[in-house]
């Protein structure tokens, strides 16, 4: 059987080829009676239109890109996945559909997008990884190519120059202080990274403005450690950090965190049922060990920023200078149980 | 600025619009001076070519579909990740972009890619988890799509129906049944899982041929488990082998072997520097770790792949139907030593 076309669906049905494309491309122009009437004739022939026609036409391609990182040396790469995971399920709900991209550096990911976008081959774009001087969101848009970020625009005053969603580190690590608070914690230390990047300030000041609100004295803040995002540096950290009497940790990652649990577990320290430490970003790994972590609800993220980017990109709002352009969500915290593995 | 199109650029240089055209789409028929000077100035002019006229007019997206999976709750997601990266890599360098789907079955997997396909988005897809009476490349190809895989065809008599690549995981096992061996170590077990996947039978073959060729009985083949893919689990699977004499173990997943780490350490067995046991996967948290694990080489599986299709895509070969089509990688052991955090 032939595929059939707007042409030979127009003759069938006898009405004009333009009154086919409206049905499909502008409904509210036809008369309900004959627009059911097409739609039906459309579905049953199997029409499907084609998206590179569509894509000359309407000047846009229905398509976003987003560029991914290789696969860092821990074990916090799985919140990316998941991250992409339900965002590829959101714009599908949305009819747009997620280009990957690699690029060598910031500056190669700029050039990368521009030239897709000039080739009409994307309407927009996903950034993640902002960081202080980001430059990309305000270069890319210069050159017309649509913009969001998963990640706030640290460090900028004009916070408005594009949409974006990011989860709010510090409420999680606060909410993981004044769980161990609960628990009669009163030396709970965190340990975080060496380099001082935004993420990782951020989950410092939750557990700082969580012991302060606590009334712990200034001191409490300083049982702190930085350290490379491993294991191993959880584990060395978290022996320095209770030989200075350390009762508990909050951790900036459940690398650290289980390097912590075996420090915690060698000397001697009660596990069970629940071990008096918290990594951050749920990762498989600790709901496979028992560990209890921040949860980033990476779902409501990804379902978040699809939702303002494409009512953006379709021009029936926000505007990324409007205040509903920029979300900040909270995260979860889990409380998980040790499983035998990790009891005495 | 206006943007140079192919008639400013024909009329600035004084040759016609197809000459333009055919350096870029055709440059064998252009003779070699006029085509450098026309290759010269459209480099200069920042001409982009409109992807959809493009596609409209050569009847391909350069474009290929791969559906991603929720993550899993384990720790050996990881390996798909490093996959897509160099996937998108390697295409990028061959001209090609990648779109991801989501799907909610095979099914819906093949509903989704062929509907894709009609409208003409994508030129072919590359299909993952290959299972026993996999139809997704037959019906693919049926409609017409050009199909290649990441796993082969398993249980196929006819197994060069499409395009695949795969990882030889039973060579992978006997490495590290192999190594072990070479340690001296005699009651070597075996950490599978409990669904007979194809995966997991592959992955027991290669310890079975492992301890065979060194000449072992065959009640050396009985010291094995079946269990799901988690720490817990694989810490009572090795509890229970070493109560019946297991002095080393190959697990078939990294998850396993963590587990199976902290069962032999508790009944004090010496693991420094190297410990008897050798995980699968190369996960981040093998490295982390400093546990031994069998590397899939996904860089080189990604790249072989996206070689042998888009050569396929090209017309420029190989085809499914000849051997050239498909291709076993050897998997690679990576041999480490334990950090202090599982010393004694």
């Amino acid at each position: 059987m032939k595929r059939p076309t707007l042409v030979s669906l127009a003759r069938e049905l006898g009405v004009s080829r333009q009154t086919v494309s409206n049905v499909l491309n502008a409904p509210h122009l036809v008369k309900p009676e004959t627009r059911e009437r097409v739609q039906a004739a459309i579905t049953a022939s199997g029409y499907r239109p084609n998206v590179a026609a569509q894509s000359l036409r309407k000047r846009r391609s229905m398509t976003l890109a987003m560029r991914i990182y290789p696969t860092l040396d821990g074990i916090n790469g799985a919140v990316m996945d998941r991250f992409l995971h339900h965002l590829v399920d959101a714009l599908r709900g949305r009819g747009y559909h997620l280009l990957l991209v690699t690029a060598d550096s910031f500056d190669d990911e700029v050039e990368v997008l521009r030239d897709m976008h000039e080739r009409g081959r994307i309407d927009g774009c996903i950034l993640t990884d902002s960081h202080v001087d980001d430059d990309r969101p305000t270069r890319l848009a210069d050159d017309g190519l649509a913009v969001c970020a998963f990640g706030r625009p640290w460090g900028r005053t004009d916070e408005a120059s594009h949409i974006w969603v990011d989860v709010d580190g510090a409420a999680g690590t606060r909410k993981a202080t004044e769980h161990l608070l609960r628990a009669g914690h009163r030396r709970i230390a965190f340990l975080g990274w060496t380099d001082s990047s935004d993420v990782g300030n951020d989950r410092r000041r939750g557990w700082e403005d969580g012991l302060r609100a606590a009334g712990l004295p200034g001191e409490a803040l300083e049982l702190r450690t930085e350290s490379v995002d491993r294991f191993q540096a959880g584990f060395e950290a978290a022996e320095r950090l209770l030989s200075r009497g350390a009762d508990a940790a909050v951790c900036a990652s459940d690398s650290l965190a289980l390097g912590a649990l075996e420090a915690f577990r060698r000397r001697g320290i009660t596990l069970f049922p629940r071990a008096p430490i918290v990594g951050f970003d749920n990762t498989p790994i600790a709901s496979a060990s028992g560990l209890s972590s921040v949860d980033q609800c990476v779902e409501d993220a990804a379902e978040a920023l699809t939702a303002r980017f494409t009512a953006h990109l379709s021009r029936q709002g926000p505007s990324p200078t409007s205040e509903a352009g920029a979300r900040l969500l909270e995260p979860e915290l889990v409380v998980r149980e040790l499983g035998s593995l990790f009891t005495p």
